[in-house]
This record gives C-alpha cells, structure tokens and sequence, in this order.
C-alpha cells in the first residue's frame, strides 16, 4: 500500500493524521502543486480523479478522495462509531466538509497561498468566501459548544476529516477564529490525541 | 420516518429517486427555496446544516446530507456493494460528486434557473463552471465507455447519486452533451431501472 500525499494540502493530510493516530507507517510518494511528481503520477494513471490523495493497494487497485480514503482505513478502528446511525452521521459531516466547509474555508486559503491561485483572488470572491466560510465555521462552534466530539462521545473520522482545513483556518485562510472557543477547544482535543501529527511533520 | 425535500433540488431528488426504486413511500415534507415552508423547518431546527434534504427518522433524530441519508437508506439493499472495496468506491464517487460535481454542474444549473442566484451569474464564472463542468463529465464518460455502471456491474447509489444532477446538466446548465454519449447510454439504463421517477414527478 502506498499514499500518493501532496504535502501542502489538507486534504492528503487528513489521510497522513489518521494514519499517525492509528500507529501506521504507509509509504507516499509526495506529488505537490506544479512538480513532475505530481506529472508523472496523472500520466501514469495513478490519480482517477485528477487529484491527490489517492490510496493505492498492494495488488494495485487505486481509492481516491480523502474522505473515503479515510472510510477504508478507519473501518474496524475506534475512528468509526460502531452504531449504525453514528456511522451515518459521521458521513454527513464527511460529506458536508467537501461540500460546504472545503469550497469556503480551503477555498480562501488555497486563494491566499498558492501564487497559482492568486489570479482568482478577487476582493469580491475573498468576501464572499469570508462570510460563508464564518457561517460554516458557526455550524461547527453551535455542535462543539454542547459535546466534545462532532459525533457521538469520542473523536471519529469526522474530527479527523474536519480538523485539517479548520486548524489552518485563521493562519492561511485569514478567518476570524477568536469568535470560535469550542472550536479551539475542540483542536487542542484533536492535537493532544496520542500519536498526532502537524501538517508540516 | 419523514423527508424534508426540495421539488427543484437535485440534492433531493437523488433520495427521492433511490425511496422510489427501493418501492419504499416516505411522507415528504416540501421546503423550496423562498417559501415559508423552508423558513419553518429551519426555525424549528430541522435542517441541522441550514439545508435540504434532511431525513428526520421516528424517534426525531435528524441526518442531514443528500449522500449520508443514501447511504442511510441503501445499506442492506442491492444499491449497496456487499464488498467492502466497491463500497468504498462507491463513497469515492459519492464525496467527488459533492466537491467536484456539484459544485461545477448543479451550481452552473442553479445560476441560470433561480432568480435570486442570477447576479451571481457573471459571464466569467458561467464560462469557467461550463468548462470545470465539461472535464467533470469527460471522468464520467471515461468511465462510463468501459463499464455500465460505475461501481461493479449493477447500479450503486453511485449511479443514483451521480444521475441527479448529470441527467438535467444539459437543459438546465447548459453543458453539452452531445459530447458524451457513454453517459447518455448510461442516463437512459438509469431510466430504465424499474421504480425510476422523474425530477418533477
């Protein structure tokens, strides 16, 4: 098994901290933004979708998209609730992050940080993304300023999946993070987990 | 068991399609867009993410998220892969519909049908949607020119899912087409599938 990772992003990090919190050392092949790694590897047919992180199997079957990347790996750990309706409702934070929380929030950060992206980083568009990524970020201070964990008692694949744009949400996205304590409160939980890794380790 | 559900939304009608093919009837509650309806489901927290769909269950327990309340109600029927691979790509396919999919093909759709969106509908974002949307629907018809179905050899909510929002992508968002005929052959096996209903049925 092997985990084509582009360093940079949140999205193959989530991938990188889960695999940290569960003890597993998976070799990847770092394919970032406008390298030939990153070439080679859709010329090669290793990345279905275009994009990294791509999960690749020992008999050579390739699983793309972070979230469910993170569904095959967590699957039997104690990442993935094992009540039925939990599980669902950890998919609908899953889901709910690639939909809303990552076209806002990792949207206005890749925007502000890739010099590739800056041409789109229009004022209007920071705006926007400001407005809407702050109202993403209520859903998730409303949820955390009643329970410790999105789902359930104890962190899951939700967690996981939302902490990696969310905790570089004020440094590269440029979001007002002071408005959000159980926010705060709820990344300090995620970094003191056994075994958790920064996005740049 | 209840379903918030908006008439015009694609988000909606997957789950309204795959209640349909399963011959289950669930009573709908309709919110649409700027109607009263929507206004009272959210003020009475029904819509946990502020959105339809939302499937309320008997005891009040909420699950929100098009793709989780699928897999809510797929798991256990043929729409489901037993294996745990192809289920997995099925949740693949699931999460790059929300992050890719829709948010090039339903949000150019969306621009050019609702009044309210219209200002939004700059000819530079129509222009950049239609040609994000166009390599959105050349990964489809790559695959779709080798297979029937995405997932395996039987339709998977994968095929439901993806079928809301391609199956009006040329009338509504005017994308074209005529360039992908492995989709419409496989728009038309959709339709095909005995218990199929229209958006607007």
């Amino acid at each position: 098994m092997r985990l084509y990772s582009m360093p940079s992003s949140g999205n193959s990090y989530k991938v990188r901290l889960l695999l940290s919190l569960l003890g597993r050392d998976v070799p990847t092949v770092d394919v970032e933004y406008q390298t030939d790694a990153l070439d080679s590897a859709k010329a090669e047919g290793r990345l279905p979708f275009g994009k990294a992180p791509v999960l690749e199997l020992d008999d050579g079957r390739l699983l793309p998209e972070s979230n469910a990347i993170l569904f095959w790996l967590g699957e039997g750990t104690a990442f993935v609730p094992a009540d039925p309706f939990q599980r669902t409702q950890m998919l609908s934070w899953l889901f709910w992050e690639q939909n809303q929380h990552e076209g806002t929030i990792a949207v206005r950060a890749a925007l502000l940080s890739y010099p590739h992206r800056r041409a789109q980083a229009t004022p209007d568009r920071l705006a926007a993304l400001l407005e809407a990524g702050h109202a993403n970020l209520q859903i998730m201070e409303d949820r955390l300023s009643r329970r410790d964990w999105l789902v359930g008692d104890a962190p899951s694949l939700a967690d996981i999946c939302l902490y990696a744009y969310t905790h570089s949400a004020g440094d590269r996205g440029g979001f007002d993070m002071a408005r959000f304590p159980a926010i705060a409160a709820w990344l300090d939980r995620i970094a003191a987990l056994p075994g958790h890794r920064a996005l740049t380790a």
